[in-house]
């Protein structure tokens, strides 16, 4: 989605070089329907989506918690004004010191999933509440995670109960669904894995409280996708099935859906070429590729809208490569992306639904290519 | 190839926190054999591998030539006291205004691979010498590369033509037989198809003086590889069979095989686990990972030998991952890799033959981890 204030933005600032820039209107349109349609539920946004500071302090200042991956994303919710009780350190995966700095700045809340993460937490933050992580199908999701987080469920309980040996507070389940996760039914499976995580340790005494239903909620890229009162919906459901009207307390944590459609990059046409005079497939390369922001093209799994100036006119299949010297640095191939035959060199694109995981995810200099450069307006 | 004065560096500084150190004497000793095998060559190190200021300097005392793909690798080249005689704008995909700002401070070598980027460099750089990169199969390379850059030979033919009407010098033919080419005869192959570019071009009175064969020279991963001289050898026995006794100037532009081995990256074991409590394969998760530094992994495609303390003790196979909460953060599952038994959480390895396409990659703050930091020495 361009808004008139991006469009205004760009036309009138003028920025030289491949840009990403996020239009705030939307992300704080974005809190509110998630706000609206899961009431029950606090969200934490997924810092790592976007973390730029203007993104933060808005969040900050609509009440959202943060889920963070590392203390550096610690730092900058707080530096954004966020208290530490608003923070969830959701990585599964922590050098023990990182959790004693974390644990040193008041943050209590830690994800886990096995009892070797549990024995760290216990030892650097004594007496913090853990979630352990359990691991899901993710059927359904564009981008279906791997299994490198999360344990199976049976094994959770014992995770869980190690927890609670160690004097740490057991305090839930979290689990994921997938990324960019179309199916609004996708979290009942989990769910009910959840549950019988909960009833196996209240069987041994321990009241589990928290369920973190994890981010997933997809942004609209080429297609319309559910709307978050949908997801709501679905899921509410799911919570009465499993857990009748002792519903414990649940977060969410979106980043994509919180921030994708706010954002756009503004790239150039730098080369338009075939490789033999009688090839029928053009090769369309731009100043932004998979190591300046557009990682996420990788096996070509997220398909962007691309606006052009000639989009009223014929189209025909284009491969689409970034600018370095690296064979791998191309976006579109295996399906090519079809764009105006009339495209030419030095047009101006718009890759629409790049608000999140674009700018962080560019290299620092691979190619001598400086990352991709990012404002929030 | 961890030398003493790297494991000297890292044992008195301890550096907190991941790293690449270089070591110098490495590449010194890289280039000389680089001198020694293609005699009649000259070396143009492809600065994308590794552009650090330390290593470009040692380059230029040793009167290297440079390959760049960006005008801030030109920068990073002159600053480190190269003439602009020493440099060749190695991208097949230059905006217009980058072609204008390199001919402006000397640059007079450019790649192209299609008419439309000759008309660019004949009105940014008029007059200027263009070599036409040409499409091989990259048969025998570990990592073959795409279609992305290079046309077939009988395009070239018309593209070096158009240069050459354009009033520009149709200077030579350029091809890459892929990265980490470990059969020294696949050279042959692309230099007949060269001769013949050479041959059609002569007939019409344009006389081409320069092939520039490229890169793609391996470094030593877990195998052991032919040796420069051994490439040489190839490479002029070929040169000897299609040009006889009017061999034209050539160039060469190792960079993996010129740095690859001069580098080490030291990182630490975060966490140790398993998926179930029956699973029979570990997780191991360093503070490095695809994107701070080993992205070369992707399709696990650079299998990197790992060194650890226990290295005299049983090995099982390991799933490794890297530090973030992307779950495409994984460098070997497909394919596990065998670590000790005895392996533990805090435990540091060294990954060898790191010293090519690693830092410059980095992420700029995926999840908030900083890039790869680089030491020089």
């Amino acid at each position: 989605m361009v808004t008139q204030r991006i469009r205004d933005f760009l036309s009138t600032h003028r920025p030289d070089g491949p840009c990403l820039v996020v239009d705030l209107d939307i992300v704080h349109e974005n809190y509110l329907n998630f706000e609206k349609a899961l009431p029950q539920s606090r969200i934490f946004y997924a810092v790592k989506a976007n973390p730029a500071p203007e993104i933060l302090r808005l969040l900050v200042s609509l009440g959202s918690s943060f889920d963070v991956a590392s203390v550096s994303e610690i730092r900058m919710v707080l530096e954004a004004g966020a208290t530490v009780e608003r923070i969830s350190f959701g990585n599964t995966i922590k050098k023990e010191r990182d959790i004693a700095y974390a644990h040193a700045l008041g943050v209590s809340l830690y994800a886990v999933d096995c009892i070797e993460e549990v024995e760290k937490v216990a030892r650097a933050a004594p007496g913090a509440r853990v979630f352990c992580r359990v691991l899901t199908d993710g059927e359904g999701a564009e981008w279906p995670l791997s299994r490198k987080f999360g344990c199976v469920p049976a094994m959770a309980v014992n995770v869980l109960r190690r927890a609670h040996q160690l004097g740490l507070q057991a305090y839930g389940v979290s689990f994921h669904v997938g990324s960019q996760q179309t199916n609004p039914n996708a979290w009942d499976r989990a769910l009910s894995d959840v549950a019988m995580v909960f009833e196996h340790l209240e069987k041994e005494g321990i009241q589990l409280k928290l369920i973190n239903m994890g981010g997933g909620f997809p942004t609209r890229y080429l297609y319309d996708v559910p709307t978050p009162q949908v997801y709501g919906m679905a899921i509410f459901d799911s919570l009465k099935k499993y857990f009748g009207n002792r519903i414990p307390e649940t977060i969410i944590e979106p980043g994509r859906a919180m921030v994708g459609n706010a954002g756009v990059i503004r790239t150039e046409v730098i080369l338009i070429s075939k490789k033999a005079d009688n090839d029928n497939v053009r090769w369309v390369y731009l100043d932004v590729g998979k190591f300046n922001g557009l990682v996420e093209t990788m096996d070509e799994a997220i398909r962007y809208p691309i606006e052009t100036v000639h989009d009223d006119q014929a189209v025909e299949p284009c491969i689409l490569a970034g600018p370095t010297c690296d064979s791998a640095d191309i976006m579109y191939e295996k399906a090519p992306y079809l764009l105006p035959l009339s495209l030419t060199v030095g047009d101006e694109l718009l890759i629409h639904g790049t608000g999140a995981y674009t700018a962080t995810y560019a290299s620092v200099a691979f190619n001598g290519f400086e990352p991709l450069r990012s404002y929030v307006i």
